[in-house]
């Protein structure tokens, strides 16, 4: 028994280690979950309040063009329902648009160290991955867009993660100017909405060019439910329906993300209590002789100076059963990433951090 | 900008219209939802109490392990929780294994005219389909396995939709063994929870040639959560997390899962109603003249004696607002296919089925 020859050539890397297999390896459960860039400010209660509705009638499969929940996405966001599509979260949106793309042996290119999930996407369909490394510890357009000349994909967190950095739109612009036109950037904007006073770049159906992935997972504080969606050219979204799940996404999300994006509230609070945690959060780093990196995002990653100091710090804070993580590869090997908490976290994190 | 080489290799085909489609197309809602094998009697109670715990913590991503889901699963199956695994419904799961084993080029075999959404997964990944044509309206074991001698994969839903046949665990015992053992066996058991006398084939988990698929969408009504799972020899599990949506089941989900199959009063009861229903069913055929196959599921496939009456048959249910199904190839193309109902839908049924 053989398994097919994409499988057979790639090794088994799971992206992340889960915080529960953590739990189980330190012999108790975590205090503080900090790891997983989750929403402490809990969910959008008007999301939750759809999905409550839609457990009355679970005996039945949801419509599988989603299109009231598209609906309600295209009039937000200004663009046409047709360049919209949902699936499980931009995990699930990576992986079929790496399959929407790319063959055996095509090149796609990432930031060394950024989300791992992309490279286990692009790994899944036998590509090549080309990393280029981190510069000043912030993504390195000028060398990605170089590196994409001859790759089919380029994949870029914007804002970043794990490094927080964001890159503003006009920045982007000329980044996108210099993707050859047989490339399609996926521009990952998990955590756009932590965004203040930046206005981000423009959504442009007409080119084939750019693929925005956004979630319900980061500031609608939906992730349990899976739930994310792209915006794109419309002929993008029409080749997805040959490899998509037609009937993947619930109906309790679809209901939740109807009413969490109709109901905008959330967001904006949580913005302000996010902002005002990261500053709180940086400032207990800097305390610790750390420097944080400036962040964007719903994390802050602290710069500790050497790999062995990051070490030292990530092993501290699990033993004290506080779940960060350490991001695995140069530069960035030498930072510890802690996603904010509310007030009262912050404080356990103050008490529990440096306590040996 | 291309797409990958599969992808323009295969045609845009969606495996199911779906019944909101329909609705649009007939410019009004239906009365009755009797075309997608849903369940009339509603979701498992304890399922439902466990996805609405699950709502308290949606800010959370789940374990993408699944362990506590899986062990429930495993001691009800008796079956090592490493051999089990979760996806998004069986759907999912064809998806995934379709990924795990084929390579293009590479030969499927399963009925013509059975569950499309295999043949949809079998596309998406280049291979060749064989379909083996249904024998007296049933599965033709024999020649399935004869086309198998060439093919990576083999495809058997048993109960089988849409043809409601059962094969008995002698039959598929004898079946599997004529399976060369380069080939792999997805068996799918959507309705295997309806029999109600039939002992289904005993689990063997050590045999690579078996992958068992099963959904929480039918007998437990939550389809519309979207969680299947299969039980397979443990180096085939430990393969797909190579290339499987390590993130993708729901927190909801999960909780749901746990507490059906821990509570399963709601199969036995559900059980009894649908084989009522089921003849009952069957019985309002017959006044029309219509001849009901056997049915070991929720639904009643009937032969209308020729492809135009059952077109008519369709048209006529649907104009009157009731969503069925009609298989579209050959032989069963002269048939309709109807989802059991609550006494009270049959009833409504009854009364629109020939008001014209």
């Amino acid at each position: 028994m053989t398994y097919s020859k994409i499988v057979e050539s790639i090794p088994t890397v799971v992206p992340f280690i889960a915080p529960e297999e953590l739990e189980e390896r330190l012999g108790s459960p975590f205090l503080l979950r900090l790891g997983a860039n989750e929403s402490p400010f809990g969910s959008s209660s008007f999301g939750v309040k759809g999905a409550k509705a839609a457990l009355d009638s679970l005996q039945n499969y949801a419509d599988p063009r989603a299109l009231e929940l598209r609906g309600v996405l295209g009039k937000k966001l200004s663009v046409p329902i047709e360049s919209t599509v949902l699936a499980g979260g931009i995990d699930e949106l990576l992986s079929l648009f790496c399959r929407l793309f790319l063959s055996p042996g095509d090149h796609v290119v990432t930031t060394l160290g950024s989300y791992p999930t992309f490279d286990f996407a692009a790994m899944g369909t036998g590509a090549t991955i080309i990393k280029v490394p981190y510069k000043d510890l912030r993504p390195d357009l000028d060398s990605l867009a170089e590196a994409a000349q001859n790759a089919k994909v380029v994949y870029l967190a914007n804002p970043d993660n794990p490094s927080g950095w964001y890159h503003e739109a006009e920045a982007l612009k000329k980044f996108i100017e210099g993707i050859p036109s047989s490339c399609v950037l996926l521009l990952d904007e998990a955590y756009i909405e932590f965004l203040t006073t930046q206005v981000p770049l423009a959504f442009d159906c007409e080119s084939p060019n750019v693929i925005r992935l956004r979630t319900f997972s980061k500031i609608f504080g939906l992730a349990g439910l899976r739930l994310g969606y792209a915006v794109a050219h419309p002929d993008h979204i029409e080749a997805l329906d040959k490899i998509r799940l037609h009937f993947g996404v619930s109906s309790v999300a679809q209901a939740a993300g109807i009413l969490a994006v109709q109901h905008f509230g959330h967001t904006i609070l949580v913005r302000e209590r996010n902002a005002k945690a990261r500053e709180l959060l940086s400032q207990m780093g800097v305390r610790r002789g750390l420097a944080p990196l400036p962040s964007w995002t719903n994390f802050v990653t602290f710069d500790c100076g050497s790999k062995e100091v990051a070490e030292s710090q990530l092993e501290q804070l699990l033993q004290a059963r506080v779940f960060i993580r350490k991001p695995s590869q140069p530069p960035l090997d030498r930072c510890i990433r802690i996603t904010v908490g509310t007030p009262e976290e912050l404080e356990l994190l103050d008490q529990l951090w440096d306590t040996e």
